[in-house]
C-alpha cells in the first residue's frame, strides 16, 4: 500500500488515488486514452479479469443461474422505463447518430471542421449505453411469463457507462461489472442476499483482500435523491465490501449486495409462480475494481502473487 | 442450411436471414431487446465465442502480438480526428449527458414525460461509441515514439456499434471484432496482409465454413464514398472471406484482410524505425459473425459438431 505521492519540486503532490493510477499507467498495465476514466488494458491486466469471472463462475455454481450476456448497449425504451435518469441522470449517456442526406453530411462536416457542436445533425438512437450490468435482463424475464416456483437467479457481465472523469482509477467511465441477480419471493431474494453477504466475505478473504462491509446508498442525484439514499439506508437496502484501493482513507466499494424490493417489477410485470409480484437483490462484482484491489495489494505481477491467492483466483 | 422459411398464412414470408434469426432466437441462442440488431446472448452462444477468441489466439500466437483490450468507447478528439464521420457518418454513434442542476433535471423529467426528444438537456461527452476495434490504439502507438525495428503487431478485440438495425443476424448494431493489426513498413504490412489471406482461408477451412474471398470496399456514404470505395478497390486494399450464413445468395463477410497503406499515420505520427511514415494493415474478426457460421453450418448444439470442428475450435 506504498505508492510514491511525492511529486517533483514546485509540482502539486498527487492524490493518493492519482499516485496510484500514475503508478498502474508506468508499469503499462492501463494504457492512457487521453480521457480521464477511459483506459487501455494490458495482457497481463486481462488474465486477472478472465480468472476473476472464472472464480466468480465456480463461487455461484451452487445457485446454478442461468447465464446471459448482453452488449454494453440498452434498449431506449427500456432505459427511459426504467426511471434510470429520474435517480441518475448525471451519470447516464445516450446514443445519437447522424440520419441525414449528403447535403446535411457537408454541412456537419463544415461544422466539424470549424470545432463547433455538431449535435443539431443527429437524432436520438433507440439504443443507449448501459448503466448496470442488470438492466437489460428484466424486461426479458418478464416476457417470459410468471417465474417457476423457486424463481430464478441470473448471471450477467457487461461494460457500464458511469460519466463522472476521475482521476480515480477506480472510477473509470467505463467498467466492467459481474451480477448474479435473484427473482423471486421476498424471503427467496433476502436469502440470496444474506448468504452472498457470508459468501462474498470469504471470497475476499481468499483473495488476501482486506475489506469492511458497511451498510450504503446508491449515489442518487440532488435533494430529492438525498431522501431516496437515506430510505435505502433505512431499510437496510444495500451493503458495500469496501477495500483500500486507490487511499485507505476512501476505500473502493468492489462489491455490493442488494436488494431491489420491488423496484425492477413495478416497471416490468416480474411475477412468481404463485401470481404475487417478485422482488429481486443483487450482488455486484466491480471486475476492474477488483483486479486494481488485486495488483494494490499484491504487486503488479501475478505470477509472484501468494500461492493461496493463486489458488483462489486460477482454481 | 435449411431454415424454415414458410410464414402462417396471410403472413408476408420471412426472407431467409430473418428466418435464421427467427430459429436463434426461438433455439435461445439470441435474445430479444425489441431492438433489431442488439441481441443477449446465452451460455452456448459465449462459450462458442470464447472459443473462437482462443482459437485466433493460436492461430496469431507465431506473429508475437502485444495484446490490448479497450472499453467499447474511443476519445471524441481521437473519433473526430480519425476522420470516420467523413466516411461513414451514418453508421457512428456519439454520447450525450446530462450536465445540469436539479430545475433542468425537473425540466428534462417532465419533457421525458410528455415523450418528448430531450436532447436540448445533454451536452456531448468526450467518448464515442468504438467504430472499429482497432481505432484506440494508433494514437496510442504514435505517443510511443517511433517503432521498433520490425515493426509490431498488436492484438485487439472490442465490443463495436454500427448505427445499421436490420433484422438479418449478421448487422447486429452492437458486435464484437477482433484485429490482428500489422504497424511497419509498406513490404511488411503487404507480407502480413497475404500471410492472413492464407493463414485465414486454412482456418475457416478447419472449421468446416464454406467461403469465397473476395476483393471488396467498405461501406463509404455517399456519392464522394462511392469514389472512395473504387479507389479502395482498384488498389486491391480490401479482401473479405465471405461465408453463408443469413443467406447463400448473399453471403457475410466474416473476416477481411485489409491494408490501409498511410490512413492512420497520416492522422496520428507513427513512424518506422529509420523514420519513414509507417503503413498499417489488419487481419478483422466479426467474431459473433462468425459464431452465427458455425451455428449455422454445424447446428445449435456445439457438442455434436463435427470432430474435426470441435478440435480447430477448442484446441
Amino acid at each position: 500500500m506504498t505508492h510514491e505521492t511525492l511529486a517533483p519540486e514546485g509540482e502539486t503532490p498527487l492524490s493518493p488515488a492519482a499516485a496510484y493510477r500514475a503508478a498502474l499507467l508506468d508499469a503499462g498495465l492501463l494504457i492512457p486514452t487521453g480521457v480521464d476514466g477511459l483506459y487501455g488494458r494490458s495482457e497481463t491486466y486481462e488474465q486477472v479479469v478472465t480468472a476473476l469471472e472464472q472464480s466468480i463462475t465456480r463461487l455461484s455454481a451452487a445457485d446454478r443461474p442461468e447465464q446471459m450476456r448482453f452488449p454494453p448497449l440498452l434498449s431506449r425504451q427500456d432505459f427511459l422505463a426504467s426511471g434510470y435518469l429520474k435517480g441518475f441522470p448525471h451519470l447516464a449517456g445516450t446514443i445519437s447518430c447522424f440520419c441525414g442526406n449528403e447535403a446535411d453530411h457537408r454541412r456537419m462536416l463544415a461544422c466539424i471542421g470549424e470545432g463547433e457542436d455538431f449535435s443539431q445533425f443527429q437524432q436520438p438512437a433507440d439504443v443507449v449505453v448501459t448503466p448496470a450490468a442488470c438492466y437489460p435482463i428484466y424486461p426479458v424475464i418478464a416476457r417470459r411469463g410468471p417465474l417457476q416456483a423457486g424463481g430464478l437467479v441470473v448471471d450477467v457481465s457487461s461494460w457500464c457507462f458511469r460519466h463522472e472523469p476521475s482521476v480515480d482509477p477506480c472510477r473509470m467511465q467505463m467498467f466492467r461489472m459481474r451480477e448474479n441477480v435473484r427473482i423471486g419471493t421476498p424471503d427467496e431474494v433476502v436469502a440470496f442476499r444474506n448468504r452472498w453477504l457470508e459468501r462474498g466475505a470469504a471470497w475476499l478473504e481468499r483473495l488476501g483482500l482486506p475489506f469492511e462491509a458497511a451498510l450504503a446508498n446508491d449515489p442518487f442525484f440532488g435533494r430529492a435523491g438525498k431522501l431516496m439514499a437515506d430510505g435505502q439506508r433505512d431499510q437496510e437496502l444495500k451493503f458495500e465490501m469496501l477495500v483500500p484501493v486507490g487511499s485507505v482513507e476512501e476505500p473502493t466499494a468492489c462489491m455490493s449486495c442488494n436488494l431491489h424490493m420491488t423496484h425492477f417489477s413495478e416497471i416490468w410485470p416480474l411475477t412468481t409462480a404463485d401470481g404475487a409480484m417478485a422482488h429481486t437483490g443483487c450482488v455486484a462484482f466491480g471486475i476492474d475494481r477488483l483486479t486494481l484491489a488485486l495488483f494494490r495489494h499484491h504487486g503488479f505481477t501475478p505470477t509472484s502473487w501468494p500461492a493461496a491467492v493463486r489458488a483462489a483466483l486460477f482454481g
